[in-house]
């Protein structure tokens, strides 16, 4: 898809493969069933790329390898399919000309379509990130931890009613929507935030982590996290994915989950009317 | 200082070369005079290593270089002389097991002192870097930039009287400071608001970004962000001493501006009736 937009690639691996699921590539040595990273990835990728959407490495899993991780990244991100949209999970935020610079690091060194950012800092430290015209970004709204209370939930004075600066940030983030880039982030674990988020934006992508192993609803991801289409949402999914085995078996137990998710969550999304035409 | 806390020792690098100046060491191919980074950083490092409490390289820029850059980093980090304290400026902020591999990236792989750190996910973000008992973090509360207003100006309704959010964070890094490893960023370019938060948090490091290139308020940022004793304030600069000069003096040019900003430094010090005795 040449020229395309972010969102036109999104829908059009949404469409291609019918599945809403994004899985997590989190390399951790402790849960890992083999040493090299690359080889752990590439793995899970052939077993699983027929069924995603997208995927989305966070970079923290790879920073914490040093150099060696940072390679095996590059290598994974050559490795994933065309046609798979790639969601660097590095919830960067920075101001001006260091912002460039991480714009540059996500969009140009490690060639993501898309990358998680944190909203703190403000609408001038996300432009140079739209400036990248056929890419998108994911602004952290809610998190799915439970610390997500401590900031995001405090009511806020702002024009019109009042509202938990979670809702804030999506009003600002439709603002910075124009030019059709713009997605937010909000966990799975409050389903009634997630709901309430999706009222106030109804044309902007939400990327949905916090199911499987931090205990989120899939069913309320699913139902209040779509569209009027059934469309626009992302399931992340990491943890139940790619260590679903432990052993050798690996790449086929990860391709085990994610074929249940997807089906799981078309069987949500068949539920309310909203399934692959 | 072997055993010492990150306060202790950063008590120490300033008193030793009577300086509350950090540089920040951001190396940008379309600003240095050299092109191999690594030089660049150790040229600028040898002309101001008597001059500096701290240096803070902040990671978007060697990001965005590739591996190249990290290697470089590496390099840079390995060649700063013991007894200076190091501020990975990377802003970062994830939660749980991600948040963990983070401050493994940052403490082990890269072996920072101390480290800045995005607010917005909340508490339980920042524990597993608290978890390395000898480090400090940085939080985000006042950032330097204009779209600093978009959200941290937004006013909230929490216990006590109304405040905006960064005070919220202010008051919050308060409580996570029982262990004395929890400090402030607060911008030059806000001085009411570092003023403000100084006196919310009279025990807290503040590292002071934004004078200089950013226009922020030199006299001010001493005055204001220092404690009753005129310490534990870090007053940070970047452009204005790593790029002094464009040309092949540019060590010099860097050692003038940084001698300079510490003598004038010492000056308002000096006038505040809380010089070095």
């Amino acid at each position: 898809m040449e020229g395309a937009t972010f969102l036109e690639r999104l829908e059009e691996a949404c469409t291609a493969r019918r599945s809403l699921l994004c899985v997590g590539l989190d390399p951790d040595p402790a849960l890992m069933p083999v040493d090299d990273v690359f080889e752990f990835n590439r793995a899970i990728i052939d077993a699983t790329s027929d069924l995603v959407c997208a995927y989305k490495p966070n970079l923290a899993f790879y920073e914490a390898l040093g150099l060696p991780g940072l390679e095996a990244l590059e290598k994974t991100l050559r490795h994933i399919p065309p046609g798979i949209v790639t969601i660097g999970d590095a919830k960067r935020g920075d101001i001006g000309s260091t912002a460039r610079a991480y714009a540059r690091a996500m969009f140009e060194v490690w060639g993501f379509d898309a990358v998680t950012l944190n909203p703190y800092l403000g609408g001038d430290s996300l432009e140079p990130f739209l400036a990248y015209g056929d890419r998108g970004i994911f602004l952290l709204c809610r998190t799915s931890n439970p610390g997500a209370t401590d900031f995001q939930s405090l009511v806020t004075l702002a024009e019109g009613p009042r509202r938990p600066l979670y809702q804030q940030v999506a009003l600002k983030a439709k603002e910075w929507n124009r030019g059709r880039q713009v997605g937010l982030v909000v966990g799975a674990t409050y389903p009634q935030e997630l709901r309430g988020v999706r009222a106030l934006c109804p044309e902007m992508p939400i990327l949905i982590p916090g199911i499987g192993a931090q205990g989120g609803d899939l069913e309320a991801a699913v139902r209040w996290g779509t569209d009027g289409r059934g469309r626009l949402a992302i399931i992340s999914a990491t943890r139940q994915v790619i260590y679903a085995s432990r052993g050798r078996d690996f790449p086929e137990a990860a391709r085990r989950a994610a074929s249940a998710l997807r089906d799981e969550v078309n069987r949500i999304l068949a539920g309310e009317g909203k399934g692959w035409s």
